[in-house]
């Protein structure tokens, strides 16, 4: 309404970072794995670590990408190079927390549990775990400038070739 | 505030549609069956399909009931003439996201978790998948037009009795 | 706007419950358990009960505390003297409604499970069922009365010495 307010910091609410995570994850579970580096802003970083190393400030990740280049980069492989069991993902997320935000970027947890189904039909607790997000705005809509999955499931069963 | 806005359509939000969704889940999960036709529109449509079936376009469904009546009969058989094990359900749902809404009909999905608990006491992953719903105002209530349940877990260990 | 409005009861919203549940849930998974009797009221009923039992209106419980000292007494046992195999916890909720609002006291529905992680690195289902919650204000902050948590899962693979 006055200048004042047009220059305050916008406040973005649990429900438009919600919106966002569950935007990214059901481009997970339908497969539309093409769409998934548009989830991220320009300069980003993807990091899929256990739960321990993060908590020990470890550095080795499971998957890493540094830029929005290296997250279609591990589609293509995904979709040509990699060989791997056929199968779903279905995510259940919740408890997403805005933690704080701090010059336009947004710290946001949620907790998350990936079940997987092989070809044999059953389902099964693939991976559980938090998502710890940087969140930005790229031209008014919510982006992920670093996601970062830290999961408590340090036995992966198949390699994880589909990002969390 | 004018007639122009009073006869503009009504827009239903996340908020709403979670709420619908949270209470017929819990009426399952609470085993008041009975109770599960009235989320129905009169005129409706109830499918359960595998998810491959689903991307195929084929018709095959584990449950199918299109009409209020056939629901209620389900639950008359399930109470009165199925064999099966006792079981619990317990439902984590997430994600919901309001794809679109034409001529007053909400297009709605959710990810769903069925943990199923049976008579030795341990509670496994029974069913995931997600809803694709298509929702009404009855009266005032939202209610399913159509109830589509797509799963991932094409290997049912007992018998789909109870609905999901 | 008017006197009477004033006096009215603050209505609580969903939100807000679901935010108080959220932090819980976080705390209990980030390990902070130090902080969890400051969830509750100071006086207050803590409860970890089968489905079966409950229904029943029995009372044996697997965990009890009603005094915000026992809460704290449960966590020093659990660091100082129980002996159990290391793990992480990982809740996921969904479904919170409330069924009710009577002098000042909310009460509110959620569903849960908790995902557990061994040292073998496996996720496993381990306990699922619901939250039966009385929640009133502390200060201005929503607080745990009553908490139930009313499981599913009877066959408890180790014993529970984390709360739920």
């Amino acid at each position: 309404m006055s200048t004042a307010v047009a220059t305050a910091p916008v406040t973005t609410t649990r429900q438009e970072v919600e919106d966002l995570i569950h935007a990214y994850v059901q481009c997970i579970d339908d497969d539309r794995l093409e769409e998934w580096p548009d989830f991220f802003a320009d300069d980003c970083l993807y990091k899929v670590i256990p739960r321990e190393n993060a908590d020990l400030g470890l550095p080795v990740a499971v998957m890493f990408c540094d830029s929005k280049g290296m997250l279609r980069d591990r589609i293509v492989a995904l979709r040509k190079a990699n060989i791997y069991a056929p199968h779903f993902y279905r995510h259940l997320v919740s408890n997403t927390r805005i933690l704080g935000e701090q010059a336009g970027v947004i710290t946001a947890q949620t907790n998350y549990g990936v079940f997987q189904t092989l070809l044999d039909g059953e389902t099964r607790v693939y991976n559980t775990g938090k998502y710890v997000d940087k969140i930005v705005r790229v031209n008014g809509a919510l982006r992920f400038k670093e996601k970062l999955c830290i999961f408590d499931t340090y036995r992966i069963q198949t390699l994880m070739v589909t990002p969390i």
